[in-house]
Formats: C-alpha cells, sequence, structure tokens
C-alpha cells in the first residue's frame, strides 16, 4: 500500500479529558514500529468498557482515543511481524496474547502480563504513542484504539481471521460474543437443564443468554433495571425478566424463591458491587458457580459473608470469556462462519464512524444490545 | 447386643455453655428411631471446628455434645436402616449424604441440603434429641456429636467402612484428611509443578500441605504465627515457612515477591477474614485458585477489590473437600489401606478420651496436628 512506512492522517475519536464528549479530530498516525502492525478499522463496537473509559470509570490516562472492539485489515507492518501481511482481515485484541509469560504459558485464564488495562499506560510495548493531534501526543486505550481510521497495535494485540469474515459485523467476536457467549459456554460451562440469573441485559448480558442457551440451559432469568430491554432478551432466551426497582425485596431473595434453591450459574455483566453481591447471593450454596464479568471503577470494594463461601460455592472472575485470544478468536469466527455461533442478533445497529454521538446516545438509552460503527 | 433397644448410659463431654470448659458427665442415649444408626465410638479427632462450636465461633444450641471426626462400631440400627448392620465399622459425616436434595442430585458439590450446621437446629432429622443428662434435653451437634462412648446419627450422616480399617487412626479420613487433603486433590486440583501457599498449619492446614505435595507441586509455601509448627509442617512437604507477625509488609506481598506473579493456588485453612483476603490477595491475577477452608464466625465479612476479580481468580469455598461424603469416603478409607494416602504423619497425638482437657490444651498450644481420642 502506498502508505506503507508513512504517517497517515485520518479522522479519530479523541476523549481529551475525562467524561467529556468525545471529539471527531485528524489524527496522525504513526508506521508501526518493531513488533506493531497499522490497521486499517473496517467496523468497531461500542461496548460498556468503552464507556467506562471514557467516564473514567475504568481510569486511562488522556487523551486518548477509545475503542477495543475492532475488525480491520493490515495497512503495514512493522520488522519482525510474521504472524500477518498486508491485506489481511484480523481483529484487536483488548487482552493480548505474547505467549510467554505465566499467565499465557499457563493453560488456564487469559490474562497475559502484558496487557494494558490493570494499570494502564496508554502506550505500546516500547512506552511510546503512535498517535498525535495538533502536536500533541494522544494515549492509546488497552492498547487498540479502534475508534479511528487506522490504529497502530502490538503483533500480540491482533489477530489474523479467516478472509471470508463479514467486517462490518465480526468486530463483536473480539469483546462482546468472546466475553457475554464465552463467559456462559468456556468460563462457567453452563451445564443442559441448569437454571442461570443475568444480572445486566446489554450487549454483554445478552451475548451470556445466548451462550446459556446454547448450553442448553433450562431457566434463564433475566435481570435489568430497564424494562425496554425485556422484549429482545426474551428473544434471546431469557424464560424470566426480573426489573429489581419494581421488586419489593432484594432481588436475589426473588431468585431464590423462583428457583428453590438458589440458581446453578450467576452472571454479573454491570460491574456494581452491589449486583456482584447479589449474583453471589443468587447460587446454589453448594455448587453454585458466580461469574463476575463487569468491570468497576478501581476503589470498588465487594463484601461477602466469609461463611457464604464455605459451603462450597465458587466465584469467578472473567474478560474475554478466558479464551487465550490469539488461539481462540480465529475459531470463533471460524464458527460464526458455519453458523454454529448466530452473532447477527446481537448488532442491532449500524452507524457510520461519524455519527458515534448518536451511537453512544443510543448506548445509554439502552437501545441497542450492540451498535457498530462503519468506517 | 444386648443394648439393642435399650437407652445405654455412658461417658460423654457437654458445653453446657458458650465458651466454657467442657464436662465428663454420665449421658443416656436413647436406642436409634426410624433411619437413624447408633454407633459405639471408638475413637474421634479434635478438630478446629469443634473448638469453634464451643467458643461459640461456630454458633450451636447448648447444652450439646461436640465431635464430629468419629470412628466406632455400628451398636444397633432403627427401623429401615440398609446401608449398616451391628457391627459394621464406620466413620460419622459432617455434611450428610442424602442422595434425594439438590445438593446432592447434582455432580458438584457436597452441601447436603440435610446438614445441621448452617443454620444448626442440633437435633436429629425428626426434630428431637436422643441425649439427656440429668434430665435435661443435650443437643447434637453437626448430628453426629462424637465425644461420646455412644451417639446416635442419621443413616445418611455415617457410611461403612472396610473392616480392616484401624480404628484408633480412620477417624481423620471423616474429616481432617476430607478438608485439607481433598481441598488440595479434589476440590482445587493442584497441578504438577505448581506453586501454592496454605495459611494455617494446623490440622487440616498440613492436611492441606500432604494433598499439595501429593499433586507435584514445586513449591509449598506456608503461613503461620505458631513457629513451633514450622518443622513438621517442612516435614510434610513445606518448601518456605512465613510467620506474618515477623515480616515487614503484608504477607500477601511478601507471598508475590517470593513467586513473582503470586501462587497457582492459595489455601486458607484458619477462618478468618484477613487471611482470606490475604490468600485471594496471594494468588496470580489470570488463574490463581483461591481455596477458603476455615469456617468463620456468623457476622464475619471479607472485602474483596471488584477489579481483582475481574482478571479471572477463582475463589471457592470447600468442606469436606467436596467430596460426596456417603460416596467417597470408604474410597479414601481403602486409598489409605493401600497406602496411597498417608494419614500417620498427620496424627501426632492420642489421648485416652477421659484426657479431653489435656488434647485441648496441646490444640490450643499449637503442639498437635491432629490429637485424637480414644475410647
Amino acid at each position: 500500500m502506498d502508505t506503507m512506512g508513512k504517517t497517515i492522517t485520518c479522522l479519530a475519536a479523541i476523549a481529551w479529558k475525562t467524561n467529556s464528549s468525545l471529539s471527531l479530530e485528524k489524527v496522525q498516525v504513526e508506521p508501526p514500529k518493531v513488533g506493531e502492525v497499522r490497521i486499517k478499522i473496517i467496523s468497531t463496537g461500542i461496548c460498556g468498557s468503552d464507556d467506562h473509559a471514557v467516564k473514567g470509570i475504568i481510569p486511562l490516562k488522556c487523551p486518548f482515543i477509545p475503542g477495543h472492539e475492532g475488525a480491520g485489515i493490515v495497512e503495514s507492518i512493522g520488522e519482525g511481524v510474521s504472524s500477518v501481511k498486508p491485506g489481511d482481515k484480523v481483529l484487536t485484541l483488548a487482552i493480548p496474547q505474547c505467549r510467554e509469560c505465566s499467565a499465557c504459558l499457563n493453560p488456564k485464564g487469559n490474562f497475559c502480563e502484558k496487557q494494558d488495562f490493570l494499570p494502564p499506560s496508554g502506550l505500546m510495548l516500547d512506552g511510546t504513542s503512535r498517535f498525535t493531534c495538533k502536536g500533541e501526543k494522544i494515549y492509546h486505550s488497552f492498547r487498540t484504539s479502534t475508534f479511528t481510521e487506522y490504529t497502530v497495535v502490538p503483533e500480540i494485540s491482533m489477530v489474523k481471521i479467516d478472509a471470508a469474515a463479514p467486517m462490518d459485523k465480526i468486530c463483536v467476536i473480539s469483546c462482546e460474543v468472546a466475553t457475554g457467549y464465552g463467559a456462559a459456554v468456556h468460563s462457567a460451562k453452563v451445564t443442559p437443564g441448569s437454571t442461570c440469573v443475568v444480572f445486566g441485559l446489554g450487549g454483554i448480558g445478552s451475548a451470556v443468554v445466548m451462550g446459556c442457551k446454547a448450553s442448553g440451559a433450562s431457566r434463564i432469568i433475566g435481570v435489568d433495571i430497564n424494562e425496554e430491554k425485556f422484549p429482545r432478551a426474551r428473544a434471546l432466551g431469557v424464560t424470566d425478566c426480573l426489573n429489581p426497582s419494581n421488586l419489593k425485596k432484594p432481588v436475589q431473595e426473588v431468585v431464590k424463591e423462583m428457583t428453590g434453591t438458589g440458581v446453578d450459574f450467576a452472571f454479573e455483566a454491570i460491574g456494581l458491587a452491589e449486583t456482584m453481591v447479589a449474583a453471589w447471593d443468587s447460587c446454589h450454596l453448594s455448587h453454585g458457580v458466580c461469574i463476575i464479568i463487569g468491570v468497576s471503577a478501581p476503589g470498588s470494594k465487594f463484601s461477602l459473608s466469609a461463611q457464604s463461601v464455605s459451603t462450597g460455592r465458587t466465584l469467578k472472575g472473567t474478560c474475554l470469556g478466558d479464551y487465550k485470544t490469539r488461539d481462540c478468536f480465529p475459531q470463533l469466527v471460524t464458527a460464526y462462519l458455519q453458523n454454529k455461533i448466530n452473532i447477527d442478533p446481537l448488532i442491532t445497529h449500524q452507524l457510520p464512524f461519524d455519527q458515534l454521538h448518536k451511537a453512544f446516545e443510543l448506548y445509554h438509552a439502552g437501545k441497542t444490545i450492540r451498535c457498530v460503527l462503519l468506517f
């Protein structure tokens, strides 16, 4: 490509400071350095974690370019990159897979030590940024930054996918599907005939519901304070909808009464201490598994009764479904192409990138499962 | 036996009120009713949970007869009992296995709904007691009450074991070995080459160490404030001993530094909120598994950073190693008889039942791994 080796000027969304509206700006995107890849973004989803980052609930260094759920085409590669070449279709990875650290070398878990999230540097692995705007250095987010026509990411933060993948949709595999569907089928390993409760029926929660249904759960209770989400949740597999605002007792007590003993699997897809405790308390005392997906603010804590742990229950956090991202995401894409996973119902809106603000409005109003921005 | 159908008067230890010294008394033990078994106790271990019960940390109804880690011989059976006959060797089970409830019917977990612990009734399944002393009703503990020459338990709270089992030792299978060894090999499934930390090096913690070693752990860090326990812990497999009282920083930070990334498996065998958090914080962010074994006071809570969960770690409670007790305990006994598990190093003291107070003194001084009382 004729941009190879050159700085590209393109459109990007910048969070100049915490909790302010994103600005669409012309940014300069440097060529990839050693071990890096420059990607022309084709589509990106708007995830709750992006909203958390913009609001400062996930504190990143400002100014930064948000976005992590991206699909694109390799524009150019830096020295030493061997897994992709220009023209390849790729997904961006909010959690990289370096294949060298203690997390990557363990067969379980996926929280690669090279992740840039807890805590965030906002910089590439060499400690510098590839973005500038009006002469100012712009930080990366999660080393992905997909709210831009072009981005640069470490090779370990992207993965090549099947050339047949539809680029206007496939981005949702890289977070929504992996995180939600993966939490049910891979992290929790929901069993046929089991009972489940899902706290939060947004994009991630909806994908959890889909995973529970695909796993053969007999009952899926959906919990949200926005009842507008209920019809869509039912269509995805939720059997019972609960709005905690309209209940006379704590939602976990209602879930216990509905199921007799508590659920086999509970999922928290919001990121609030209160709903984490509610999910825990909804679980069966003996074998209940509570999966925490929602990312919360740094200082946030939740308290569990020490005795409530003794009975055997499991609390497990998960990000991106515990999948080793570079190993597993191409398989998820292939599963979609083979009609083994249907991601289509998870994408309710598609808007051009420059309608970013409208997309966030729809997100905040709870009107989307996932809105995908197209470039 | 000629006692069949008759009330037996025998020696038992009674906790007349919370946190007072146990009294050795003559008690009347009624014959077993429908679905019950009267057992002549041969040996019983003194477990931390018995001490917790006597102190009121585990609140039971007073007056009660403590003890749950028992081995004995069936004296007589009530109507409908089919799994044992007089003369059979049995273990008592602090967690029963009714094989009918939602916990028993699930392949995972063991917290049978018929347990009498959270909350405790202190009574048999029909709501009455089999013990009286000086005309007063005496409560059962955990429906086992083994600090007595004879006890009555529900059929679901005992299990027949191999006739070759040595009755002066085998009692420790029914709690110490199942709980500690089981937490490592069955609940956590410690992997070869892994790193472990064990908080608390008493009876349970020592059995955890043994389980970690048997599973091939490469490093086992033992934590206790009583350094007298360290030589024995090293003999069982502990590679590094830490006394938090002598450290300049929190023990979890020291464990992180020692291992670089935190341990693969952490075990809490004390029952304190503080050590539960320390165990959690000692774990590898991505795949670390924190097993909570210690039973704490009812109101006790512990707080976790919500973000610290997101990275993938697992917190799991366990009682009796998550074993379905009636299904699995006979197998543990057989494994011991076949020299596949060596329980002998876990029993450091054996005393006659009437030296109960001396046994508790030794326990409180941290001088025992397990003291077994012999009848």
